[in-house]
């Protein structure tokens, strides 16, 4: 499958070396032995962690993102840095973003966010057995944790606080959770 | 909340305009008074369409990925032509990339799949009500129509054929449908 869809480089143009992406314009070969280009986005990766307080409800930071020009809640979440282990990663975020420790680390899943166009993955972590951690004092951060029920999150999609897919994926695994907790 | 923790822009630079992606770094201005930068990628948007099969499979297509240099199964997707109405994408992709229609649609939901530095939005839809339409004779798309069950999906989960946001979001809607329907 792989070898039959392959497209094969026969140029590499790098466009753009950034802090966060680079972007790369790749010449390549199709199956059928014509050209085409690919405009393909270089990222590091990233974790994201779904966590429950003692009450139940799921810990969410509000935080602007500049290519929406808007501020959304989402499961907290950041970039490895080069080389940086996930899980280390995904627990030093947690802490910074939100004020939290956990004892229980369990892997869930991980996707490619755009393949279309970008190598991004996420990684989502479940991190049980909460401490409090440090006081979230990076001024530099401009995040706001918002602890939100089940019904308050389905609400925040309908309105578009909550709109990008690791948050909604986490959602749904929360309803997940209960729907099969009845059975 | 946008306005405090809004970033505005203080000068714009264009990096690239291509076929699919532009990229831009701002300047920006941050709540603190400090300065930053952002690099934003520009994306026209996308539709994805969940529609099954009269035997109740999930029609997946696998195609290449050159950012991932693999294969992978999604569910239909497809671009936004400049100005397109989403819902008419998504019939025209469904149709042209797995050679069915579908009567009824539905919009499911909408997510950014990178709010971190790109503005792509996906539109999902259900499409249900199959009929078949035109044979898939488009050689340049390079996409391989595979109908799975909920339990092949899941096992393609773990062994990365699936492993893009949108499909596994597809994926646990499916399960969330079947849970729902035992109660």
């Amino acid at each position: 499958m792989n070898k039959k869809f392959e497209e094969k480089t026969t140029r590499k143009k790098s466009i753009f070396k950034g802090k966060i992406i680079d972007l790369d314009v790749h010449e390549v070969l199709l199956p059928n032995g014509k050209e085409s280009k690919r405009e393909i986005i270089e990222h590091p990766g990233a974790v994201a962690i779904i966590t429950f307080t003692p009450e139940g409800k799921l810990i969410l930071v509000k935080q602007y993102r500049k290519a929406l020009e808007k501020a959304i809640a989402e499961i907290p979440a950041g970039k490895l840095e080069k080389g940086e282990d996930p899980l280390e990663c995904a627990k030093r975020e947690l802490e910074e973003e939100t004020g939290v420790k956990a004892r229980d680390w369990s892997k869930l899943n991980s996707f490619y966010t755009s393949p279309g166009f970008a190598n991004e993955i996420v990684h989502v972590y479940l991190a049980e057995g909460l401490e409090v951690g440090i006081e979230n004092t990076d001024e530099d951060e401009f995040v706001e944790r918002v602890d939100v029920t089940l019904e308050e999150a389905n609400q925040m999609i309908l309105t578009g606080e909550i709109h990008d897919a690791k948050t909604i994926y986490a959602v749904q695994y929360w309803q997940l959770r209960q729907l099969r907790a009845f059975h």
